[in-house]
């Protein structure tokens, strides 16, 4: 299944998107626009640290934000499975209202699709947003020999808080979703250093994978420094008892900056107390990234061949 | 459930937008733009006329062109059931790919989820839309007292070749959707007369719902004769055997166009040998459509109070 749903990635890009862009740049009339789309299906609708509505927008804006682009509009499309409580939308109609307001944007247009029981798992949204690229040049699209990459916090949060909310693990607890707008936090980047070589949002495939494809299209090598890199303990235990490597699990509020090593730690401040800088770029093992160990031996982090959780989002 | 659905739109409306609009019109620096989402969930797939693909691009294309505004860029987010069969996405994609290229728009990003079997009926797209208002108050969103109400066509195909197509009635055949994308035919409506007082796409209940809704917040009337109104015959049929009445029933490629009536002749000719002038708005019966019979007597034509035929976009 994997290897199918890659192929109809592979099928849809080729055939009718240049590239299947977290978000598209456009040109309207002399003006910069962002414009970028996702569906969210996550399951459960509620989990500690947020719910679909939340998700929903704070994806979309993070999505956006990621090219240096201030979000201002969103549109929203809900599919409802007929009977679903009337109590559930309306939850969760207040949380796109709350977190719209929180990241500054506007629910401009919007649709309701009623499905027959048994067509929909409960309620999937869909949430378009257009953001304006005010400044050119201020993020690039590809990392830089040398540069620092620095991340805004402490990784895997998302994916195990789901994992938990689903499967009801008693065993472990406290583990909430990091899930949140990142816009503010990429402004002051941004203002930190007006040069950004690339960001990123840590989203599907978490840190490593974000990684492995900004090394591929870059032509270059990275290396993570394994002690740098911060994950809490409770989430690290699950990752541990579970089998997962918090590398590899989802964030919804994370994204890593690649910055030249002169604005490297100006940056990390502006990012506040629980940024890390955890590695550099390098002009060897080129498209390759390298988790270099406390002892200093190394290993390849490679590409996330597969998901590792459905309905993460 | 249908109160409820209803309900659920007020709720959303209430709580986040402030009028649940199929288009939104925005300003970013300076250039007006028109922003719209529809999540489609069309069953089945493929019916004659059309598929979800052709549908997703045409509906958003045509909420785009009746707010006078030209449609440049769609978004594509999927949500696909587990174990569809590749053939089918790749015909969905190539039909997406056809009918963007017909309409002139980009599709510039995308998004596919995948859920487990049982999670969603084969395949849902939601697409989203930006177009440029480029000559403003070109197009109002009032009827004006004396306008002529001109229809592109004939009613009612859209909703009995998918009732056709999902129940295989043997009994009739030759109908097609009459889904289609509507910007270039906006286009000559706007080229034939400068000023546009409203104009609004007859999808979901039909003629008789739109004209309702422009009475209401035009605070006119509005009078329809009945035998201007094109219907072919297989279609009346079909709804005469069904029970359904063909100005309640959905469309997606017709419109209305309100147009003061020196203008209403070069309207017509612009649209077509199958446009009609079908009526007149009045001071008299405000908030209230009419239908004059054959024989000159007149029945009210209500609001739909509730979906005639589910999943029909």
């Amino acid at each position: 299944m994997h290897g199918l749903i890659e192929s109809m990635r592979l099928e849809l890009s080729n055939s009718i998107l240049d590239e299947m862009a977290d978000a598209a740049e456009l040109s309207v009339k002399g003006r910069r626009l962002a414009f970028s789309t996702d569906s969210y299906v996550v399951k459960p609708l509620f989990f500690p640290g947020g719910d679909i509505g939340k998700l929903a927008v704070s994806g979309t804006v993070n999505d956006i934000s990621m090219k240096g682009a201030r979000p201002l509009f969103i549109s929203l499309g809900i599919i409802i499975e007929e009977g679903l409580g009337f109590d559930i939308l309306k939850k969760v109609a207040r949380s796109v209202k709350k977190a719209s307001r929180r990241s500054g944007v506007k629910v401009v247009t919007g649709d309701i699709k009623v499905v027959e029981r048994g067509a929909a798992d409960k309620l999937y949204i869909n949430t378009s947003g257009i953001g304006i690229i005010e400044y050119r040049g201020r993020v690039g699209s590809r990392a830089k020999a040398g540069d620092s990459i620095i991340v805004n916090g402490s990784l895997a949060e998302h994916g195990m808080a789901i994992l938990n909310a689903r499967e009801n693990f008693g065993f472990i607890s406290g583990i909430k979703s990091d899930c949140r707008n990142l816009n503010f936090e990429v402004d002051k980047a941004l203002r930190a250093s007006g040069k950004i070589s690339v960001m990123r949002d840590l989203t599907r495939g978490g840190l490593a994978t974000a990684l492995a494809e900004i090394a591929r299209s870059s032509n270059l090598g990275i290396e993570i420094e394994e002690r740098a890199v911060p994950v809490k303990p409770a989430v690290r235990r699950m990752c541990d008892i579970l089998g997962f490597d918090p590398l590899y699990v989802a964030n919804e509020g994370k994204f890593v900056v690649f910055v030249g090593k002169k604005d490297a730690r100006k940056v990390k401040k502006a990012l506040g107390r629980n940024a890390r800088i955890i590695g550099k770029v390098v002009t060897c093992h080129k498209k390759e990234v390298r988790l270099i160990t406390p002892l200093g031996s190394s290993r390849i982090l490679p590409d996330l061949e597969y998901d590792q959780l459905p309905r993460i989002c």
